[in-house]
C-alpha cells in the first residue's frame, strides 16, 4: 500500500525490494468477533452489551481526546493460501531460467530474438482445476500441486505459432521438471494446444511493408495531410489496421488505414482517421509473395498503387478534408467554468478507518460476513474466486473471460474491426488507480503484477478496495408513528484497465443483504471513423469525423455453487392469464401468473433476457429447499443494461466469440472449459483455440455444477459528447446476484447502521440507534485535492533472466 | 432550514408561524458569476485568475486559522416567481371561506359532515397550461392567472359523486370569483368533470356491513384465530379488501379479507392474512340492499354465511393456520453482529458547504448550469418545472403521474387489487425525510404542505437537495505517459412517499455531462398473500404466507422541449446486417448497421424498449442541427430497469391504467392532456375522468410540443429476502435522460474537479489540478449518528375554516 508515494527515484532500489517482503507485517491473526445467536429478540435486543460495543467497534482509547480514534483489525490472515495467487519472484525466475536450458524448446531471449527466433510470450501461474481445488479449500486435501503456464512464441519456421505449455511441478526440480502442452482447456480441432501467429512479422510489417507502401504515395499524402508515413522520426501520420486479420479461404488479409498522429500531449489518435484505406494479402512469412490488392479513398476501390495514383492525379478526384488534433480532442478543462465548481465537492471520508480486513499477501478479503480471494493474471485481469458469504460459497470464481469491441462501418477499417482485447490483455494495462478520483483516496490499494519480456511489471495501486455509502437507504418505512431506516453502505473492488484507446472500470460490489454486484464502465477515446459514407454507421461528431458504431460485449464467467455443486437453472416469468376461479362466478378474469421451468440440457441453455423483463434467472439448489419448501438460490438480475452482439454471425470473427451470441449462456463446469476463450483466439478465427459454442452439447445442467457465462455490453453509437472521452455516466453495464429465498429473512437486518423514530403529537422523536456509536463530533482531517498523486510513478519492473531482483526499475510500457 | 430541529413542544406556535415567513431570509441575489469563453485554450489555460478563484470558490476567508470556511452564496432569486407553487395559507382560507359561503354547493365542514353531506376533498393551486405558461417564463407576458382546483365530493344524493371545479380567480373578489366545472383536463365519456363515488357510505360499510357480517362468524374467527374483527377496541383482526372494487354489469362488488391487526410496533398488517374472504355486491346507497354473496376459505366457495359455518362445523373442513406478528415482521436490528459494523462507516461530507442555490419561497433551484422549478401536490408529490440547462429549457414538466401495484392471485383478494396510488396521494405521504439516512445529513430540506379536511398539513423536511460523488469518475483515460481522471459529482432532488405498506423514494438526478436520471427505489412492506393455494403467484414466504406477486408501474411524464417546441422522436436502431461495399472483392460480409426513422403519428407513438437494447429513443429537434448536420436532441435511456405490466386488459382496472400497457407513450401536448390519469379513475373504471388511451388519436407527432409518458416499474414476486421489508439495492427503476448531439463536446469538461497526471521513468509525476482548491488539510466536523433526530416531530397542521392560522399544531394524520 501507498509504498512508493512518498519515494524519490534515488530509493527505488531498496522501495523495491520491500515488495516481496510486504507480507510480513500483515501476519496478526484477528481477535475473534463475538456471535450473538441469531433469532427472536427479547427485552435486551436493543442493548449491546459494552464489551460487544467495543469489540464491533474496535478498541476506542479511553481518554476523552482520542475518543474519535479507532483501532480496528483491519488485517487478517487468509484460512488457506490463495491457490489463484501468482507465481512468486523467485518461481517465475527459476521457470525462465529452466526453460531456457531446454534445448528442445531452442529459446532465445527477447533482446536477442529476431522474427526467426523462439521466444516466451508469458510465464505465469497455472491455476488449479476447480476439481483439485475443491478438496483443498473446504476440506483436508492438500493443495493442488503449483505449475507455471507458460506460451512460447515458436517463430523458427515457415509456420509460426504460439504454444501453450504446463511446467513444473513448482518449485522445480531438475529431476521432477518437466514441460508438457497444454491442451486439456481448449477445444482447438487441430492440433490443439497449439495456434499460428500471425504476427510473427510484425516488425517486417512496417519496416518492410506498410511504410514502403505508403512511400509510394508520399507525394498523395503530403498534397492531401501535408504528412507522410515512412518510419521516420518526423513522421506526422500513422498506419494501423484491422484486428482480427481476415482469414477467408485459407489467405491472411488486412486493410490498414491511415491515421493522423497527435500533435498535443493526449492519446487522441484514435479521433484522427484520415479515409485512406490500403488491402494487402500477407499469406506466408515470405514477404515477397505478399500483395498489395488496393487502395480505397471515398468509397472508391483502386486495384493498385498505380490506379490510385492516377486517379488521385486525375481531374475527377474529390479531395476530402483531415481530422486534425486540437483541443476539441484533449480531456483537460475547457470552457467556462461552473458556479462554485471551485469550493471543494462533497466527498467520502471513512471516519474509523477501514471496516474490513485484508491479507494483502494472499489477497484475501473480508467484509462484514463475506470473503473471497483476488486472483490476477495477464488475460483478463482481476479474478474473485471462492465468494463465500456467512461461510458458505456463492461463487467459485467470478471474473472476467473477453472484452469484445465490434465495429462496424462503410469503410473496411470499422467493418473489419472486432476487438478480443484478451488479446492485448487486461493485467498489463491495469494502471495504477488515482487516488480520490478512480476510488476513494481512503480505499485500500493492491499492487498487481504481470509477466513481459524476461521481467515482471508491477502496477502499483491497480486494485483498489473501499467501503461506501450509497445516496439511497437499503430499507425504509414510514407510518405516522415511526420511521425506520437503514443505510446502505456496500463493499467494491475495483481495477480499470486501460487497452489502447478505452479505460475499462471493473466493479465487484457487496451488499448488506447478501446481493452482489458486477459493473464495468467505460471512457476513454472512442475509436472513431472517417466520415466519408459512414452515415448508416454512426452520426458526424466532427468535422471530417464519424463516431463509429460498436458493441461492447464483454464476458464474465459466473461459477456459482448454492449449498454445493448441484444447482440448477429455474426459469421464472410473469406472464399474462386468463383464469377462472372457483369464487369468480364463472367470469373469466384478465390477470397474470408465474410458470416455473428448469433449464434441462446445454442444448437450451443459451438464451436472451426475456422481454420486459418478465423472466427471472435463479441458480437454485433444488435439494437445498428453505424452511417453506422453495428452492434456495440466487437470482441474476440485470442491473444497469446488457447486450449481446448484434452481429450475426460476424465474418471478422468466425468462431473466435461464440460467446458473444446470448446475454445468458449456461454450462456444465467441466476441468476442460475453464474460459471462454483464449487471448489467440483472434489468430485463427475458423479454427480458434477455444471455441466457445463447443461448449453446449446438450450435457444435463440440472443439478450439476454449473457456470454462467453471463455478457455485459452496450451498443455505442458514439455522439458529439462522447468527444473528447466517453463518459461513465451513461457508458455503463451491470449485473446483480441477489439472494432468493436463499435465507429466511433480509440480512441487512443485522447491521447496527439503521434507526427508529417513534414521533408524532409534535413531541421530541424517540430514536433508536441500535448500538451505533453516537458520539461524540470528531474532527475528520481532509485536504480537498489528495496530495499523494505526485507519487504516481509507473510500473516497478524486476528483469527475470537473468534474474536481477536488486535492479528493479520503473518503466511503463505495457505491450506484450 | 431545519427549522425545528431544536424545537421544545411549548415553541411550537412561534415556530409555526415561522413557516410563512420562511422565505424572508433568502433574498439576497448572488453575485454574478464570471463567465469565460468557451472554447481553445492558451498558454494561461490553467492557471484561473486570483479572483475568478474567489468568486468560484466564495470568499475564503484571509486569516489562517479560518483558510477551510467557504461562504458560498447559496441563496437566490428566482428569475420569475413560481407558477406552479402552492396556494398561499390565506388564498386557501379565502377559498374555502368562499366555498362555504356558495348555496350553490350546499357544503358542510368535514367535522359536521354526515355520509350525506357534501364535502371539500382538495383546494391546491391549479396548476397553468404550458400555453399560458410559456409566454409568462420565456417571455415578458404577465404570469397566468391563478385558479385553485377544488374538488367536491357530493354525498347529499343518491348517486354521491365528485366534481373537479376552478375557482378564480385568485386572489378571490367578491365580483369577479366564480366556480365553474373543471373539465377541459378529462376526457370522461359521460359527465366530464364528474365522477361517481364508492366510498361515500365507508363508515357505513364498517359499522353496519363488514363487522356485522363478521361477527356473524365471530365463532369460527374464534376457533381458527381466537380472534374476532367487530369494530371493538379489543378486536384483534382487522378487514379489507380489493381496491378497485369491481364494477361489471353495472353492480359494484367487493371481496374483503380477514387480517391479524399486528401485536407489536410494527406496522406489519399486510404480511398478516389469514385465508378468509367475503363477498359483498354494495351497489347503490340503500344498504338494506347490499347484498353478501358469499365466503371464501381455502379456494372452496360458500355461497352463503350458513353454507359457510355449515362445511366449517362439519366434519371434512380443513382448517389452515394463521399468520401471526413476531419479530420477522420487525424492521429492528436482529441477529448476530457484524464484524466491526458498529464503527462508523463511511459517509459523505461537504467540506464547502452547499455548492448550488436554492431560493425555498419558490422552490428554485440552481445547481453547476442546471435549474429548475419544484412544484408539488397532493396527487403526484413532488414535479419538476421548466428544468435547464446553460439556459436552454430541456423539459417543461418532469413528474410522476401515477404509481399503479397490480397483483395477482389464486385469491379474489390478490387477483382483485391493483392499487392506483394518486387515489390516496403522494403528498399527504410525503412523510418526513430522515437526516443522515434518507438523505446526507448536509442536505438542504424543503417543507411541503397539502390539503385536508380544512386544515393545511405541512410535512417539514419532506424534500431534500444534496450534491454527492458517486464512487465511480465521470471520465477517465490512462496512457504509458498520463492518467486523466475527472470526478462525477452529481445534484440530487429527492423526496420519499409511504402510500400505506410501501415506501418509494423519488429521486432525480443532474450530472456534469447534461445527463439526468429519473429513479423510483421501493422499500417498506409488502402486500403479501395467505399461501393457500397461491403457489402460481408467489413463493411460499413465512409459515402460511405467500409473497404475492405483483407488478409495479410508475408513469412519468417527461415533456421535453429541446431548443423550443417543436420536436420529434427519432429511434435508432443498431441492426443485423448482410452488406457488400465496394472493396469487399463481391463477397458478402455479415455485419451491422443503423437504421433510423422519425415516429410520425400518436398510431406509431406507443411502443416498448427494442429487445438487446437495439434502439435508441431520441428526442430531437429536427429543425435545429448541430454544425455536423446531426439533430440535436437527447436520448432516452433505461438505466436500472423498467416494466410495463403484464396483464393484458386487466378485469381489476378496464379503462383506469391504460398508461400501464407499453414502456414509452409519445403524444402531441395539449392543454387538455396535462396528466395520464386523475386520482378516481378508480372510481368508474369502465369511463374512468382519464382514459389514457384516448391521447393517442393519430395526430402528428413530428415538429410538435410533444410528451413522452415513461414507464418505470419492476415485477416483483417477493422472496424471503423481502420480509420484514423489502430493499432498494434490487427494488429499483430507472431511466436517464442524456444528450445525444446536443452539444459538439462532454460538457463535464467544465468541470475543475478533475486532475491529469504526467508520470513516467519513476520521477515524481507532474500534476495538473486545473484550479481546485488544493489545501490547507481541513478538519470537518463529524458526528457519528446524526443528533437532530430527536427534532423528528410529525406534520404542522394549520386550520383553514375558520381560518386559525396562530393556532397550528402536531398531527401526523394523511389519510384524506
Amino acid at each position: 500500500m501507498g509504498l512508493l508515494d512518498c519515494i524519490n527515484p534515488r530509493a527505488i532500489v531498496t522501495s523495491a525490494l520491500l515488495l516481496t517482503s510486504l507480507a510480513q507485517d500483515v501476519l496478526a491473526r484477528p481477535s475473534p468477533e463475538p456471535k450473538l445467536p441469531w433469532g427472536r429478540h427479547g427485552a435486551g435486543k436493543k442493548k449491546m452489551a459494552d464489551h460487544i460495543k467495543r469489540a464491533m467497534a474496535g478498541e476506542r482509547r479511553a481518554n476523552n481526546e482520542s475518543a474519535c480514534a479507532y483501532t480496528l483489525t483491519t488485517t487478517i490472515t487468509a484460512p488457506k493460501p490463495n491457490i489463484w495467487g501468482p507465481l512468486t519472484d523467485v518461481e517465475t525466475a527459476s521457470v525462465v531460467e529452466w526453460l531456457f536450458a531446454q534445448d528442445d524448446l531452442n529459446l532465445t531471449t527477447t533482446e536477442d530474438a529476431t522474427a526467426w527466433d523462439n521466444t516466451i510470450v508469458l510465464v505465469e501461474a497455472l491455476w488449479p482445476n476447480k476439481t483439485d481445488a475443491l478438496g483443498f479449500i473446504d476440506g483436508n486435501a492438500t493443495a493442488p500441486t503449483k505449475y507455471a503456464h507458460v506460451i512460447i512464441n515458436n517463430r523458427a519456421t515457415d509456420a509460426p505459432y504460439y504454444t501453450d505449455i504446463q511446467v513444473g511441478p513448482l518449485p522445480l526440480d531438475n529431476t521432477t521438471a518437466s514441460w508438457v502442452p497444454l491442451t486439456y482447456p481448449y477445444n482447438k480441432q487441430n492440433e490443439p494446444g497449439k495456434v499460428r501467429n500471425l504476427d510473427a512479422d510484425q516488425e517486417a510489417m512496417y519496416s518492410e511493408w506498410l511504410y514502403v507502401h505508403s512511400a509510394t504515395v508520399a507525394d498523395i499524402t503530403l498534397e492531401l495531410w501535408n504528412g507522410t508515413a515512412m518510419g521516420l522520426d518526423n513522421d506526422t501520420l500513422d498506419i494501423w489496421g484491422i484486428d482480427p486479420m481476415w482469414q477467408d479461404d485459407g489467405r491472411i488479409t488486412r486493410w490498414d488505414a491511415f491515421w493522423n498522429i497527435p500533435t498535443g500531449e493526449f492519446d487522441s489518435e484514435t479521433l484522427l482517421p484520415l479515409g485512406l484505406y490500403m488491402l494487402s494479402d500477407i499469406t506466408g512469412r515470405d514477404i515477397s509473395k505478399w500483395k498489395l490488392e488496393g487502395w480505397l479513398y471515398n468509397n472508391i476501390f483502386y486495384n493498385s498503387t498505380e490506379e490510385f495514383r492516377k486517379a488521385f492525379f486525375g481531374k475527377c478526384f474529390k479531395k476530402l478534408g483531415a481530422n486534425v488534433d486540437g483541443d476539441w480532442a484533449g480531456t483537460d478543462r475547457q470552457g467556462p467554468f461552473l458556479p462554485m465548481d471551485a469550493a471543494p465537492p462533497p466527498v467520502q471520508v471513512a471516519p474509523a478507518g477501514s471496516r474490513y480486513a485484508v491479507d494483502k499477501k494472499e489477497k484475501y478479503v473480508v467484509w462484514m460476513d463475506f470473503s473471497f480471494y483476488i486472483g490476477f493474471n495477464r488475460d483478463t485481469g482481476m479474478t474473485l474466486y471462492d465468494v463465500r458469504y456467512k461461510g458458505e460459497r456463492i461463487l467459485y470464481e467470478l471474473g472476467l473471460q473477453e472484452a469484445l469491441a465490434h465495429y462496424a462501418g462503410a469503410d473496411p477499417m470499422q467493418s473489419g474491426t472486432a476487438y478480443l482485447d484478451t488479446f492485448y490483455g487486461f493485467g498489463p494495462y491495469a494502471f495504477e488507480l488515482v487516488k480520490g478520483y478512480d476510488c476513494p483516496a481512503y480505499a485500500t490499494y493492491l499492487n498487481t503484477s504481470f509477466y513481459v519480456e524476461e521481467t515482471s511489471h508491477t502496477h502499483l495501486n491497480s486494485i483498489c478496495l473501499f467501503e461506501y455509502e450509497a445516496d439511497f437507504a437499503m430499507q425504509r418505512h414510514t407510518s405516522s408513528k415511526y420511521a425506520s431506516v437503514t443505510k446502505n453502505t456496500y463493499f467494491a473492488v475495483r481495477s480499470v484497465s486501460t487497452v489502447g484507446n478505452y479505460d475499462y472500470t471493473f466493479t465487484y460490489s457487496f451488499y448488506l443483504d447478501g446481493s452482489i454486484a458486477v459493473e464495468v464502465r467505460a471512457s476513454g477515446y472512442i475509436q472513431s471513423a472517417y466520415f466519408a459514407n459512414n452515415k448508416d454507421y454512426g452520426f458526424q461528431i466532427h468535422d471530417f469525423l464519424s463516431g463509429s458504431m460498436h458493441d461492447h460485449v464483454l464476458n464474465f464467467k459466473a461459477d456459482f455453487d448454492i449449498l454445493g455443486t448441484s444447482n440448477s437453472v429455474e426459469l421464472m416469468s410473469v406472464v399474462p392469464a386468463k383464469k377462472t376461479y372457483p369464487w369468480s362466478q364463472g367470469k373469466t378474469r384478465n390477470t397474470m401468473a408465474i410458470e416455473r421451468s428448469i433449464v434441462e440440457t446445454e442444448d437450451d441453455g443459451r438464451f436472451d433476457w426475456g422481454a420486459n423483463g418478465a423472466t427471472q434467472v435463479l441458480v437454485v439448489n433444488e435439494d437445498a429447499k428453505n424452511k417453506f419448501g422453495e428452492n434456495r438460490g440466487y437470482r441474476i438480475l440485470p442491473y444497469t443494461g446488457t447486450a449481446h452482439l448484434t452481429v450475426k454471425d460476424s465474418s471478422n470473427l468466425v468462431n473466435a466469440a461464440r460467446f458473444a451470441e446470448y446475454d445468458i449462456q449456461i454450462s456444465k463446469h467441466k476441468d476442460t472449459e475453464p474460459r471462454a476463450t483464449h487471448p489467440f483466439n483472434s489468430q485463427d478465427t475458423y479454427d480458434p483455440p477455444v471455441d466457445f459454442s463447443k461448449f453446449f452439447d446438450g450435457e444435463s445442467i440440472r443439478k450439476e455444477d454449473i457456470v454462467l457465462w453471463l455478457n455485459l455490453g452496450m451498443h455505442h453509437v458514439p455522439h458529439s459528447g462522447d468527444l473528447p472521452n466517453t463518459v461513465m455516466t451513461t457508458a455503463h453495464s451491470g449485473i446483480q446476484f441477489t439472494p432468493s429465498n436463499y435465507f429466511d429473512i433480509d440480512q441487512s437486518r443485522q447491521t447496527v447502521n439503521q434507526v427508529r423514530i417513534n414521533y408524532g403529537k409534535g413531541q421530541a422523536a424517540k430514536v433508536d440507534t441500535f448500538g451505533q456509536v453516537t458520539g461524540p463530533t470528531c474532527p475528520i482531517s481532509y485536504t480537498p485535492v489528495e496530495p499523494e498523486l505526485t507519487g504516481y510513478v509507473g510500473d516497478i519492473v524486476v528483469r527475470k533472466f537473468p534474474f536481477d531482483p536488486n535492479n528493479p526499475y520503473f518503466e511503463t510500457d505495457s505491450i506484450v
